[in-house]
């Protein structure tokens, strides 16, 4: 009478119990938080038909989704220790999707210390649904902010900013760059560098809605505005050759989304230690600009010229 | 430059950030725990199309989303604290249909003592998702498990069971029972009783997928069996006028889902101590049997005839 018929609880013993640590057997998990310590928590959801289109690999998918996540962690200095998934699915899935999706989770898990906590498996009508809650652990009091920005900081950026909108053009088969639709579909999670800048950097941010409209929410958390230069924007090699000097092309990779690298802020004087750090965690930093009083940032060019931006990222609207 | 154009940031700053105690504006949220205390965390979705048709007030289904996590909470002994939500529309929602979420929203925050910690609001394609994870308190090793029930011990539940049954059947139209269509949209959390009975109880859960089918999951939580007696079971005035003393159609009640009752276990001696817990909780609760040794449980009529049941509850399918 006891017999485990049922196809959601099976699949949850059979693929999402090993990602546990205590094999998902309650309603609910108990955390404590170790003396000293605080838990910093972001939550972050994709659609199909909107943040992926469906033909994606379901390992890659889940790394994604758990990426973006851990980005919102390594930009708040937090080390990832658990997560929590919500995961609808039509039915008529199959279990080899399940299967694929729970290897990616347990793929990055190694990867990035962390390991699943609780859940939620459901149908939908129609399309995939997926959200991950993630924990990770500051010393209590020690998360980096967006709101600690003062004025004559520098503004840094990770790795190469405009590859996530290259990705995108490459994913809807409007450029042939393989690298970028790689970056698009699986983003770097900055941990190492984040952990590192911890009480270093004033504030710090991921950038997932392109750097633009991302340095606009750190403004205004932080009262003040910023002086962006466009030609000290690290941009990859495949960004650099489809720009090719053009403005408006350069701009653009500016307010693309699904970069998720880190954007922050440090004082000048702390840069030499900021290398160091680069290096040790084998991640490039650039300096882009400097914060400024007012309540505004401005684009200019190298020649000094203000640059107008039409576009500054994405966001969704319901109305 | 600055300017806050975009709808996705402005409908977070009008309708959720008055949830929140900190206005939203970082990647993420810190949080402490009190010492001594454990966060008890837990997290439900519900589609539209498989949870709910899409007809409901968005208040309403915004209450049902988070008293589905509190139940789980309640029968965790845990205190609600904060929550997160995932959010997911189509376009085209419209900004009555927010503001009606956020206000149910806002009137269960009060009634049940939890802020908003986080989220994150997407378009949809098609359908509405919607996701909560909730957090609540327990002094440090206190959460009532599903594992601990031994045998003998006496089995309750709190409420009546099967009135989301029946719910289920007039939010169809093949039911005429305008209490059943509400204890269905607006579930009851035992947080009171749940907290009450923490250290009390020896293993509990909320009723969510049928009493059967979670029944058989605290069973194999625990490695033991249970006696079920099906007469014993309580149910509605609307239950009992829609049985009328069938055992077929009082199974039937056993095995539907969205009840959000409590189900746990508690040694006899007991039982009078609970009973004034139930009264100072205004929630009745209700013997139904008795834990055993062994690894299955049975359902028996009065007259001590094993009852034959096909249909234990209700489960997802993704295959």
């Amino acid at each position: 009478m006891c017999a485990h018929k049922a196809s959601e609880f099976s699949i949850i013993a059979r693929y999402f119990a090993p990602l546990s640590e205590d094999a998902l057997i309650d309603d609910a998990i108990a955390v404590g938080c170790p003396s000293g310590m605080e838990w910093v928590m972001t939550t972050d959801s994709m659609q199909e038909g909107i943040h992926f289109i469906g033909d994606e690999s379901p390992a890659a998918l889940a790394q994604k989704l758990l990426r973006v996540n851990l980005s919102d962690l390594a930009a708040k200095g937090a080390r990832p220790r658990h997560y929590f998934l919500n995961i609808g699915l039509p039915s008529g899935t199959g279990e080899n999707w399940i299967a694929g999706f729970a290897d990616g989770l347990k793929q990055d898990q190694k990867q990035f210390g962390l390991t699943l906590a609780g859940g939620d498996s459901t149908n939908t009508k129609r399309d995939i649904s997926l959200s991950i809650t993630v924990m990770g652990l500051v010393p209590a009091g020690g998360m980096t902010r967006r709101s600690g920005a003062r004025a004559g900081d520098r503004i840094y950026v990770t790795g190469t900013i405009g590859d996530g909108f290259l990705g995108l053009l490459a994913a809807k088969g409007k450029l042939d760059a393989p690298a970028m639709l790689a970056r698009y579909r699986m983003p770097t999670p900055r941990c190492d560098l984040g952990i590192a800048i911890r009480g270093l950097a004033t504030a710090a941010m991921d950038i997932s809605d392109g750097l633009l409209q991302d340095l606009g929410h750190l403004c205004r958390a932080s009262g003040l505005g910023a002086d962006l230069v466009l030609e000290q924007v690290p941009h990859s090699a495949d960004g650099v050759a489809w720009h090719d000097g053009d403005e408006e092309r350069r701009m653009a990779l500016l307010s693309g989304g699904d970069d998720y690298e880190l954007l922050f802020t440090m004082p000048e004087f702390l840069e030499h230690h900021l290398l160091s750090i680069a290096t040790q965690t084998a991640t490039s930093v650039a300096c882009i600009g400097q914060m400024t009083k007012g309540n505004a940032w401005q684009l200019r060019n190298a020649k000094g010229d203000i640059l107008n931006v039409t576009e500054e990222g994405y966001s969704h609207r319901f109305i």
